[in-house]
């Protein structure tokens, strides 16, 4: 029986994904979930469960992790922030917290999400860049990439750049843009879907970095996905360059702060 | 008896510093010199010795220290770079090697050495730059901070921003450029000086900080110096935003690759 009424909040999280064995939690405690429900847990007192939005895999960063908890406490909104924060390591932040209505569900409510990846596209490795970014030391033509870029844009079924270990009832999702283009020695890519299947930015990415290096035409992406054969699609990329950027709400459920401003602080 | 003719290798080394308990060997094996060593003796075949141009502390990052080893072994310099980066972890890698006559020593050929420090300045704080930036969450004012700065510049005792661990044999050093400027929610420091006393950085940017905030006036660096006393200085800044970013040597003895390129690779 539940005595007390409960509030619905919703955070923003980022955190740097090298020490983390993913989002979801795990008996070993070493997941971001795991040091979120416990320094929430320390700021209100008792333990409440966490959603998240998008569910990251070890390695795998985020600028702006949306979660939702029911929290019994009431507490102004740079309270959550500041009092969460002093119970989280160093790679783990919350950066805003907003109530919301009982009908906001951080996953379900979703209507977007957006992923960044970096490419470090030099020579030699560059160590500050280890865990920041995936490494390809042939050169790539971020044109060509883009190309192959548009024949996945549309709804589709994308068996080919999903997991074995994937969950999901269906491969159809529907991308909505994916962009690719370079900044001095680095290839950046942008990719937003109404919802991801498991690897499936990361076996874009690994897609779009044989036609870069000039291994496939811009075309062979296209015949990829037709297939929908997971074993005909290039390597799964690293996890180090994947970022979660943004996800989006429809605006009368949550208004989150511009992503722009948090992308700002990755790139400086 | 010496039955091989030793050739003498430069060697620009980048690393994360992060996970290494700094440059100088330990008996733990946890250091960027032991990682170093153990990689080029598996490259070479015999254990080496290297002399660095600057031992880093724990936690402080290099974008382009300069080592150099005698090797009884003769490699292309392309293989030198490649070779032990092969043996080298993620976050360390060799960028470029040179043969250099007997005449080159990586420390006391050295004519002066430039650092750059990041402070993020953010209320929140942000984990991707936990570990590659000091943090401030009081808004800083960089034209006060620069102002301190020009009191720093030239020869003087700076016994008041010397480690009290400092075994150097003089504090005497001549500062010859501290360069201070805001890049968005960044306050960046590039510091060059004949050589360092032992967190003198650190020291220097956590007296900036407080003049940046607003604590002291400008002119109290020049009071702090003078009284030549640690105790009447800002505490140690943090070491995650440090980072040895180039070394000058005469060009008789080293022409190493232009540093803007090598730090082209940090910002992004």
């Amino acid at each position: 029986m539940q005595s007390v009424a409960l509030k619905r909040i919703a955070l923003g999280v980022s955190y740097d994904g090298t020490p983390w064995q993913g989002w979801q939690t795990q008996p070993s405690g070493q997941t971001v979930q795991d040091q979120i429900e416990r320094a929430i847990a320390r700021f209100v007192g008792e333990p409440l469960a966490t959603i998240c939005a998008g569910r990251t895999d070890t390695g795998v960063h985020a600028l702006n992790q949306v979660i939702h908890i029911d929290s019994p406490v009431t507490r102004d909104n740079i309270s959550w922030v500041r009092g969460v924060n002093t119970f989280l390591p160093d790679s783990i932040a919350v950066q805003w917290a907003q109530p919301v209505s009982e009908a906001f569900h951080a996953r379900f409510s979703a209507v977007s999400r957006t992923y960044h990846y970096i490419i470090l596209n030099t020579a030699i490795a560059q160590p500050l860049w280890a865990s920041r970014a995936g490494w390809c030391f042939r050169p790539l033509d971020a044109e060509l990439m883009q190309q192959a870029a548009h024949h996945l844009i549309g709804q589709h079924d994308f068996s080919s750049f999903r997991s074995s270990q994937c969950q999901a009832a269906s491969p159809v999702r529907e991308l909505q843009a994916l962009k690719v283009w370079r900044e001095r020695d680095f290839v950046r890519i942008s990719i937003t879907a109404n919802a991801f299947l498991h690897h499936m930015v990361r076996n874009i990415v690994g897609e779009l970095v044989l036609v870069g290096q000039g291994k496939h035409d811009p075309d062979h992406v296209s015949a990829v996905l037709k297939q929908r054969d997971r074993t005909v699609a290039a390597p799964t990329f690293s996890a180090a360059g994947l970022y979660l950027a943004q996800v989006e709400y429809p605006e009368s459920l949550l208004n989150i702060p511009a992503a722009t401003e948090i992308e700002d602080l990755l790139l400086i």
